[in-house]
């Protein structure tokens, strides 16, 4: 069974249905979001997360807004709560792109429904926003499907993939990038071994992407994040695989901390090193990764795990959230418009022509 | 200040005090042995750890064991009691081998004084056991003086120096391996930076290196393992230096988990990497790294952080406590008797000779 993060539930009235990425791998729990401060607080606490999962969330939360409304208060006022709601489910996460370009979607369709139906009743409105968020989450599903049937080829009968962090169903409303391969794959009946990263600081290599992959049937072991070079030096290793939060013109790939190292020993050990991700994830406007800023994040990620304090009062901490890793340590770049191998400036054009 | 595992309190009489390391960087606490029991639970709850400490820590164990005894019991018994001693104390750590050998020691030493006094007070046996633990103590300590001051001077001012794991005072009863080589460093004045990797699962580079770098006022910032390879590539490494748990007559070197991935991103970007250990280290009857066993240790290390559950029940989990880093990877092995310099079979025996 493939778990995505989200989904909505019901016609017009109904509620937005989120797993509760809070409680895993501990407790397998449901949110039912029935208002718009619900999906607020679920974004902001990091129930759920992944920037996909993000934007489709937002969306669903513009139609909760409009439930709100009693009886029908005429399109203007709509078009006004419904503004009102993307500015609050924009403060959220401040620096979620998918979640801001999810929401002025949804916003601009709601504007030019309006504009087309200036007579139309608040339900109508309220309908075709649902209608609009609906087709950005059949949109996410669809990519990841794309994404997986691309990279399946890559998964030989056998082998043994090694990932890092959480780029998995629980990251989108469908079945996830990195992830989506290794199901498409085993959807065909391959059999492989997965090794989850732990991925520090946050831990959703084991918290999250062992889960996944636990519930999917598919064989997975965890490993601290530092036993990856040993794991190839030994031949366990025969692929890498992971997701994208940004990717430049000229393929250099920005992701969770810790990939940059991961692809630099990959090539020392001659593995391949596969990213995969959504079209979108690509900033063509960004000509390499060095213009890609990295978000430092707060230093107790790393003084806490839980309650539990694992370094010293106040000591200094290094926190990035992110590393960019050069495209000439990457493969072959997949996405749901086919594949890039060996990324450069020429061959990402040409992907996109 | 450098604070090191343990010390003797006192004469014949005295106790062994230890820095209980299950509570930092939490809490400063020493503990009071004063019955070979208290010294078993140390050694076994690893209150105490580290190999130097563990032989040292075992060796005043005798002593204490010895205390039991009341009035003049002869030398006879008194050596019964201290064979009883060592065998219970052994199996504290089954995989310990300076515990096995500081004990042995001790035990040979009260039999040759045993055998030299057969009319000897049990007092004067005790007196005879307290020396020799000493002896072992005053060795570790100046042992890692020398390293120290053997590898001070690959520490430049102004330097930035990446260590894994614990290799400090709080592993020895002096001021440790590769922390004392910056020790001698800061006391001759030199300001450096460390990046501590917090050295998953256990966390000895966030509990405790961090901590004892704090202590000595040593500008230190705790990284996650997998920062590692992104602080080099922005150029914010000038070295790498780690300790040793064992290292093969060709200079292959054991070493906590995670070593071997750091030994091939410093080469990978042109950054020396240090190995500081006590001449002990090496075992000559080994030829390379490969026939060096590596202990796999509880899957629970990897599924939990204090009471904190971090991967899904009882999912697999490859937790080898070491790794092999191959010498080619080592640009210096620093020893209490000098240096190798590009280690391999010939350079190793030559430092032996």
């Amino acid at each position: 069974m493939i778990v995505s993060a989200l989904r909505w539930v019901g016609g017009i009235d109904g509620y937005l249905e989120i797993v509760d990425q809070r409680r895993l791998p501990g407790e397998f729990v449901k949110l039912q979001c029935r208002t718009v401060e619900q999906v607020f607080d679920a974004i902001k606490t990091l129930a759920v997360r992944g920037a996909p999962a993000l934007g489709v969330a937002a969306a669903y939360g513009l139609v909760l807004a409009l439930q709100e409304l009693t009886g029908d208060v005429g399109v203007e006022r709509a078009l006004q709560q419904c503004a009102r709601a993307c500015d609050y489910l924009a403060s959220s996460r401040p620096t979620a792109v998918n979640l801001f370009r999810a929401l002025d979607r949804v916003k601009s369709e709601a504007e030019r429904f309006a504009a087309a139906n200036n007579n139309a009743a608040t339900e109508q409105l309220r309908q075709a926003v649902l209608d609009e968020a609906n087709a950005i989450c059949a949109e996410d599903e669809q990519l990841c499907r794309r994404i997986g049937q691309n990279g399946e080829p890559f998964i030989k009968d056998g082998a043994a993939v090694l990932t890092h962090c959480n780029a998995g169903a629980l990251a989108t409303a469908g079945q996830g990038t990195a992830l989506s391969v290794l199901f498409e794959a085993h959807k065909k009946g391959k059999r492989f071994r997965v090794y989850a990263d732990e991925t520090r600081p946050l831990l959703q290599g084991s918290r999250l992407t062992a889960w996944e992959l636990l519930q999917a049937g598919i064989d997975v072991t965890v490993v601290c994040d530092n036993m990856a070079g040993w794991l190839m030096k030994q031949g366990k290793v025969d692929l890498v695989i992971t997701g994208a939060d940004r990717i430049a013109a000229n393929g250099d790939t920005a992701n969770k901390i810790g990939t940059y190292s991961l692809s630099v020993l990959a090539k020392a050990h001659g593995i391949p090193f596969y990213v995969a991700a959504p079209s979108s994830t690509f900033d063509l406007d960004i000509e390499t990764g060095e213009q890609i800023p990295i978000e430092e994040r707060d230093a107790d990620e790393l003084r806490f795990v839980g309650d539990g304090q694992v370094a010293p009062e106040g000591v200094d901490v290094y926190n990035p959230a992110f590393d960019v890793t050069p495209a000439e340590n990457i493969t072959t770049i997949i996405t749901d418009r086919g594949i890039i191998e060996s990324p450069s400036r020429a061959t990402v054009a040409q992907h996109f022509k």
